[in-house]
């Protein structure tokens, strides 16, 4: 037997037994005749107790031992003078009468510890190492954990987990799909899903009620900066529902898995139209941390004589509270984020508002201080506040003032990581229109149920869509909606999406058979579950919540992959190199 | 609301009140002035009720329903007269005032029933109305529970979830991967993982101390009869054991599994040795439901002048307890089965055990009366029993019998389908010969470790390893090992199995890398959990025990994949089609 404990689990009422431990080498100190070294495991660290003068042959041996090392040590839990209240093990230390190394180890290439010192490639590279930290090794429990609360809840709502297959139809639309060459059917190629969207809407047809499974879906697309080929969806599917039934439910799922594992009760979970998301925040998934909600200033900022603003759709502003007092400097660094290219901004217009209830604006030229001041009353501001505003296409300064608003939560410490704040966003438009390709493409997918009464309404870019995002601290957690279940509709949809009978037939055919033949009415959701843990563990990238991640150009560093095949694999599999390999 | 209950939910206490129901008409029935409307969901039928004189026409809407057809139905709760012992709901109806036909529904193909006239191709182009028949819908809610308790039971031993990748790193040995093309480098491929074990081993490496996870795994193969291209394993690893605690941990996994979905106590679970196995059953995975154990007669049956006899390795019988009885017909039918090429048995010697203690045999010319006695008595046969034997080639006579001792347990009933006798497998060889090849393959796999004291061993093949597999019912569930943790002894058996140094490096690098960094003893094992859930559901076949399974072909029916990729998906992944597609 390798060890009769773990090394988090001895406390004062073991004093006395004998035990055996196996671990790895957390450090070692020689002190007046004495070897410490802390034995490390996943579920604690112990302190081992050489004593030069009872043992010295064993107490050389422990000197030696380096870091990281495996080793197995025998001996008696005994009371520690120097008792370390930051320990759950820290009352003890265990008197070592006999040290086994199990495996040695080289030095590791970083440090394993919370604060490391390797850089990213290295840590990737070494990832077995870099898991080894507590901080990662927590992340990695937390996922563990927030996986189990999620299926309990599931399971104790009468969900059934169900897995669909990952060797399926390539349906070339929207994310491009990963293929699989076929062997045994030359010529063709499975893919690999990107949702078990289909399969899950089938099992609503087969009358299985209530689904879900969390899996894995992979995306072909290039990489931006936390974005992974691969990654993990709590999918989830019901029948006989409508919308208010599936809030109800998996409002009900984040709430019993915050409570379970951060004791954190979400409260009552906000409800806004996504055309409020728009107007008052410039995004679909608002950060609802914080308020410094957009206010329209059209009516009192336009006409006055300011080209800029009278030429422009949408006059929009933010009030920064506390912001008054911003240096020359500080205005001109903003305006300057505000102009690069990622932001697209043409410039940025700034009222202060003195603490003399006076203003001092970039536009002074064009304003009064009465007209100054009408804008700050608009905007609810006090003395010492600080309003931000951009004009412009009511789109684009929507969404650049939507990026300042971030900007100016974050600089003034507002999005705190431990503060949990989430809403459900509602009424997305069915379509939009995609004027260069001459046709309508899906706000969410084809499946997607256009509300109530649509029939009635003559044009298809006003019809709103039974759908629904679950929006967490800024991002989109979840996303889902009722679907179509009737054949006629899908079809319908298909065709307004520019899709030819054929090409509808040949993909979907499949599915659109299966509304023939009792498919009940149903709907779902799916939740991004790497971005979930990401949050509840209080970070920004989903990288270190994933086990063996990739990097930016999809590969593993670790494993080396991808990489070459030989020629009969390539013959076997009915493809060839192509030569043209430069891109 | 589409409904207050479910269609398997009403009893007597709800008489009175009103309810909301939607669900699939199984059936109609008209009599007496009265339409009987029975109405499913996955929970159940419940008898819904429509009077031609109290609402002709809703009546009228009721008797044009159509099997399968997806309604809604609003009414009382009421009492029967003709109450239905054998349904949950049998005790009551609904007296309908409101009828809804949310979706009509063509004739299905095949009948929705436990009893279907469907065919094999049929059923599984359909699979969405397979999935409907009671019987699989049953399986498919098994496999749910089974994955559930093994969960339940993993967590509660303190084991953690870890999700491993999908993409992955080809190594070709063993069977063949399936390979993804990587768009974002040129000429190179991931392949899918055929198991995570070499992803599991690391996170030892890393300290997780126990991982599990039910994972999809690939293979490439030709599929056999009841092979899929894609399978499901539930995979186990863990810290710092022996092999006796990955014994107790994991017979202790299914034994929960087994008392809680099935109340069945599995008993003490046997252990036998991998030699005995193969001496005693002529198998690796016994099917111990009955005994029928093969009798070695080489000392009792040799140098009488039978040449066959003599000539051979192995004489071997097993005792067929009451076929004594056996036609000449039948036994001549055995034979014929034995020299069928799936055998490949060149005879078939039988002795018949007469009621009147004489002996009948086909081998009556070289054998008297008393060798026949002492054949019987070896055996431990008793009047009426048939003796069965075959000579030659040990392995093969061994396999031989081995098939007919299944034949015959078949033929007598001792296979029972609700029995369950479950057994682990020892001391396997580490390496078998490949003589063809000049090298040792492994019985396990690469990385098992051998067994104590094999340093001492001069002949590789002696060496066994701390190798176990779990049977049930004859059946290989699980099987797995203790794993080598050290550089230098993976490096040798990478030798042994004739990899040069550069292909081990290339390959396993990463791992061998691991164990350099303070790799702990470790171990594991992978249950087929497709195969597990047939068995506990009581089928031969895993298919219905997957809800989209592909046929032998490697083809889903339902989707029709795989398919063929446009030009642009080949340019995009820089290969090309090669066109001698022909095989």
């Amino acid at each position: 037997m390798f060890r009769t404990h773990t090394c988090g689990e001895l406390r004062l009422d073991n004093a006395g037994i004998n035990v055996t431990l196996s671990g790895w080498v957390q450090r070692t100190r020689e002190f007046g005749g004495m070897t410490f070294v802390d034995v490390r495991d996943r579920y604690g660290i112990t302190q081992l107790v050489f004593n030069m003068s009872t043992d010295a042959d064993l107490c050389e041996k422990a000197n030696k031992l380096g870091r990281e090392f495996v080793i197995q040590a025998k001996g008696t839990v005994s009371e520690r003078t120097n008792k370390n209240p930051n320990l759950p093990t820290g009352d003890i230390e265990i008197m070592v009468n006999e040290l086994t190394i199990l495996n040695a180890s080289k030095v590791p290439p970083f440090l394993v510890e919370e604060e490391t010192d390797g850089g990213d490639d290295l840590r990737m590279k070494y990832r077995y190492l870099d898991l080894r930290r507590n901080n990662v090794q927590n992340n990695i429990i937390l996922r563990h954990r927030v996986a189990q609360e999620a299926r309990r809840y599931l399971c104790d709502n009468n969900f059934l987990e169900i897995e669909t297959p990952f060797l399926i139809k390539s349906t070339p639309e929207g994310a491009r799909d990963f293929v699989v060459p076929s062997r045994m059917n030359p010529g063709e190629f499975y893919a690999l899903p990107q949702s078990p969207q289909t399969f899950k809407q089938l099992l609503m047809v087969s009358g299985f009620d209530k689904y879900f499974q969390i899996v894995r879906c992979f995306r072909d697309e290039d990489l931006r900066a936390d974005r992974q080929p691969e990654f993990t969806q709590i999918d989830c599917e019901m029948s006989y529902v409508e919308q208010e039934d599936i809030l109800q439910m998996f409002e009900g799922l984040l709430r019993h898995v915050f409570q379970a594992i951060k004791g954190v009760d979400l409260g009552e979970i906000q409800r806004m139209d996504f055309d409020d998301a728009m107007r008052l925040y410039g995004k679909d998934k608002p950060d609802t941390r914080f308020e410094m909600t957009f206010v329209e200033l059209n009516d009192v900022a336009q006409n006055k004589g300011f080209k800029v603003f009278d030429a422009a759709e949408l006059v929009v502003g933010i009030c920064a509270k506390g912001c008054g007092n911003y240096t020359r400097k500080q205005l001109d660094g903003l305006t300057d984020w505000m102009k690069r290219p990622q932001i697209g901004a043409k410039g940025l217009v700034y009222v202060k508002c003195n603490e003399d209830g006076t203003f001092k604006s970039s536009v002074d030229k064009f304003f009064g201080q009465e007209e100054l001041k009408a804008w700050a009353d608009k905007m609810g501001a006090k003395p010492g506040d600080l309003l931000l505003i951009v004009s412009g296409n009511k789109e684009k300064a929507r969404k650049q003032m939507g990026e300042l608003r971030l900007e100016m939560g974050e600089r003034l410490g507002l999005r705190k990581a431990d503060e949990f704040k989430a809403l459900w966003v509602l009424n997305f438009p069915l379509l939009e229109r995609d004027e260069e390709a001459g046709r309508w493409n899906p706000c969410h997918h084809p499946f997607t149920r256009p509300q109530k009464g649509f029939e009635s309404i003559e044009n298809w870019g006003d019809i709103k869509a039974d759908a629904y995002d679950f929006v967490l601290n800024g991002n989109e957690i979840a996303g889902g909606s009722i679907r179509i279940h009737e054949r006629g509709l899908q079809e319908k949809v298909f065709e307004l999406l520019g899709m030819s009978e054929e090409e509808s037939e040949e993909k979907f055919g499949f599915l659109m058979g299966a509304f023939e033949y009792g498919a009940p009415p149903h709907g779902g959701i799916a939740f991004g579950f790497d971005r979930l843990c990401a949050i509840m563990g209080g970070a920004e990238s989903i990288r270190d919540f994933i086990a063996f991640p990739k990097n930016n150009s999809g590969r593993d560093m670790m494993i080396d992959a991808p990489s070459l095949i030989d020629d009969e694999q390539y013959a076997e599999l009915h493809i060839l190199p192509n030569a043209e390999l430069a891109d």
